[in-house]
């Protein structure tokens, strides 16, 4: 850590910060240049973060020099991650192909579209038994009924069930039927559940928030991981924009940037971060290029009396020209697409 | 609502929304222009959102004409609405001056603070038991203790007080201790714990998630009225934005813009919205001149010992020279700071 | 376009409206809904977009219909456009490989890295003689000289050139030395210079301003092709975002967007996009794989003595490697890279 | 500046950072952390800038520790400036108070705003000639004859008059009829113009760019007072939001911000930033609360027949007491709305 000292300083205040940097048990580094006098803090980066340094008269700023997560950096762990979700396995080369419904509305339902993206090759299925909707008036999904649908209609396909988790109450009950527990974009920062989902033995699918920095999305990570789950897949879905032609603003550098810092797999969201079908493709196969470890697509069939975000679902058929092109690109860049169990590899 | 639908749209499309849109109790009027044909939707608003109308062949895109929201609007209750926080009132004239630590951190420093902003003016007494950190590591509150702590000094100082609460599994015993309490940004569209502090029984403070619309504001309060809760009052405290100048942006703009469509009290919260001390006034009375119905100042006797944004504090003197700044502007404004109970008024 | 009235509105104020657009020489056709009356605007929208019909008493809002650009858009031009730069062809499945320093530095320079992406694959060589600069203080490129080299070099290399032109009055001057003329992505909406270049006789690069929506782009390229160029070829370069992880936010999104509403070609722009070499590669591949019409990449031969966006640039291998990558990219979705003059298709 | 080395940076790299340093003619003082090393360079900080010290192998990041503005600095000039307009003074404890219409449109419709506006107390006129308009088809000014119109019009009643110039090849005209000459938001950082304007003799009004941060806005500063115009005046006009409740995000954080950086004078123009005459008595009175040195104001007689923004012109009565709300908050903080020539002070 670097703190930069104010022009006027005066002799007495950086003795005070000198003070204050080894009281933390570290060492502080002088260097007085032409125009502002900067001192280095030599030690544990971690106890310099734990005192509010910038508080301190005279201090003008204070620039870190190490990220302030551990766990999920790739200093602590320079391979990438693989994580195994039911048998399919997610970074490290394979693919995730996640998709499904937004709401898991019926048996029936669930079925027709399962069926349907098992065979145009999705290895995890998706749908919401608990959903986060801004309005109190909106379909809330149908809770433990859902999850049940969920879980059997799984079963039946040979594909591993990722669901959204919303209260810190039902999480063990939500693991009890899921391969895969979602955080949700709105609770990418909701603390009480990230440490709630690092203890329920289930790996998490973390969205990033719609103004989270990838900092941020990788301080949510670690505290999955610091509650002793280190199952963690990140997804980019889109951040809030300024453009009303995209529902959410798809950031596809995330990717890269996460792979520069993080060792846990970073899969993309197409249908949240645009919001329009007709988009979708592009930006998932953007994704996958940009060096995704796999794609979240919702699939409904029948958007257009879907309960929840049916004006952003692919029909069956689209998912199926979608993923074989995805197929492709995986080829290309020697990649593969982690089959489902039961499933000849 | 307006449905736009495709330019080239077929009868057969058409056809299918006007049933669409009959299926659900409503009328269709058909208004054919000279490059586009428009269908009016007439009835209840509510039942054509709840359809994905956008998802149906030939429709362009759908346009409301009623905000989503009914119990938090002026429409639905057009005087300004006056919540009572322990004999303090907000809004309608009276301002909130909430100040106080961003954390309860020992019995004896919230003493000293709550002394000092009581004697500067301020109504309501603030301070975190359980902190939203972005960090695992970082200091995570006093939890209970810091309650009992934060209820004693306040009942010493004649001041009711506000504590935010994170977990839906603890509202009720935060209710216990707080005369108000505040759901904080990072939460404002969880809607779990919304929904239980909409029976808590307590005023709420809501404060302005960093990448929310002041529509996904007011539907957040609408889910805390729609719980039963009509007690809320609006906070913004800045969002994202691009200049790392300051912490958040701080957006006045949503006091004006909320008073032309909620009855519900805004006030502002400047610590948050800067992030740095020398803006704060500045802003504080940028507040209050566009009509804010209080200010949120988060102030620490001695900054740089402090366990949670020390950074952004005020000190007890800079407080109590914005707290006069402020008096003196209600006054211009005929506004009245709302006096703490067994105080003259 | 479809007028939505206030609720309270009169039907004095109904009628005023009407005889607005009346006067106009359009028609108004009433719909009266059940909390509001709308009216739907019949005839030429462009008239209708020419009077501020929100400021009229009782108007709440005004939605248009159509986009407001006609000429660069996909209905006045199904088919999209292939622009011709001094033989290379861009759009419709051809790909643009623009490669080159930032700044135009001398004539050994140029000349090395003109060989090198040459030999990688490039087909139009960039580099500039006027540059727009934060600072007053820094380089401001070569001028007239900087042109000549790299007119010079183009033409020993076989390849087309593009520069950047920023003043009015130089268009006439640079239009001599360059094949395509680039506006940047600060001057996107200065309007005068759009005029100009429009009268050049050049094919131009318009790049997309740091906060333009898709709209703003589509009619900064719409006042181009107003002034008589049509050979107008859109640029993604990453628009304002709120992460410093980034120089910028690559919204790979507008390539779709964009061939949804407009005929025009659309390539990307990594390098300016994020402002990190390290990220450049996945963001090209993610661009390419969008659909766009070619990538256009700063190179550099020695980043750390370049007098311009050193940090940003690609060493020669690196793009090697990147195009590459690209061209079996190509290959995989069926398109071209367009061969420069002289070259064996 | 200071810069940060990688984790992994070898002794030979170290050496060839501190040897081109050393080449720029500084100093090079090592300073070996726990985790990282790091280099403070001592001596000119902008020989510094002009390197591309990032691009150098083994450099992590660079931080500066002085702005890269000079002139424009409190460093540099640490009195506030005051700007004499025509007489009118702006800046030091002086308001200005600015209004009229978006574009000069007729004689007659100037000479009802003017006669309305200075009877209110605004103390310079202004109105367009060249309009900056988003779309090619839309009215563009009246050009010089808008000019003379709003010259007569300025000096029949005693007030100086602002315009907007837009062509460098039209500063001189412009600066022939106009006391002061604005750069547009889209213009800010259109250098040539810039540069153009340093050289106009006339005080110049800088509105802030939509996606200019205060350091971008400091920076456009620098290059009209190092062209040899010392007499700007900043203007904070809103940046781009993501929510449309109003048409820019009004930043009024800007004003303080400014404060603490720069010596020049800042208004705000609440018109341009909110886009709604609801919004703008509110948020014009905040800027003036945060500090701000005057106000823009539009203003038009009949908004519904305006040729260019007249959703967002305020009435002349609705001006009025506007203008008489900031006269008392002025006289609240002690500043002076300055008269007009002629007037009694």
């Amino acid at each position: 850590m670097i703190i930069i000292l104010k022009e006027n300083v005066t002799d007495q205040q950086i003795d005070h910060v000198v003070q204050r940097i080894e009281a933390l048990g570290l060492k502080a580094h002088l260097s007085r240049g032409t125009y502002r006098t900067v001192i280095g803090v030599i030690g544990d980066e971690a106890l310099a973060r734990s005192a509010p340094l910038e508080a301190i008269p005279g201090v003008d700023s204070v620039v870190p020099v190490l990220p302030p997560y551990k766990l999920a950096s790739l200093e602590a762990h320079p391979q990438p991650s693989v994580i195994n979700v039911g048998g399919v396995r997610i970074g490290g080369g394979h693919l995730a192909m996640i998709a499904g419904p937004c709401a898991v509305e019926s048996a029936e339902g669930l079925d027709v579209v399962a069926g349907a993206v098992r065979q145009a090759g999705a290895n995890i299925l998706r749908g919401g038994a608990f959903k986060p909707r801004t309005s109190p008036y909106a379909f809330q999904g149908l809770g433990e009924e859902g999850l049940k649908i969920l879980r059997d209609t799984g079963e039946r396909y040979g594909m591993p069930v990722l669901t959204e988790v919303m209260d810190p109450r039902r999480v063990e009950m939500v693991a009890q039927y899921a391969d895969m527990v979602q955080i949700g974009a709105r609770n990418m920062q909701n603390f009480v559940l990230l440490t709630e989902v690092g203890q329920a033995g289930r790996p998490v699918l973390l969205k990033r928030g719609m103004s989270a920095t990838i900092n941020d999305l990788l301080m949510s990570a670690e505290y999955i991981v610091a509650a002793g789950n280190a199952d963690v897949v990140l997804c980019e879905r889109g951040v809030k924009g300024f453009d009303s032609a995209t529902r959410n603003l798809f950031d596809v550098s995330a990717v890269p940037v996460c792979k520069t810092l993080s060792h846990l797999p970073i899969i993309v969201d197409p249908s949240h971060a645009t919001g329009r079908p007709e988009l979708i493709p592009a930006c998932a196969l953007a994704g996958v290029a940009a060096g995704a470890d796999g794609v979240h697509i919702e699939v409904h069939h029948n958007p257009e009396e879907a309960l929840s975000d049916g004006p952003q679902a692919l029909l069956p058929d689209q998912y199926a020209e979608l993923a074989s092109q995805i197929r492709r690109l995986a080829e290309l860049f020697g990649k593969e697409i982690s089959p489902v169990a039961g499933e000849l590899a």
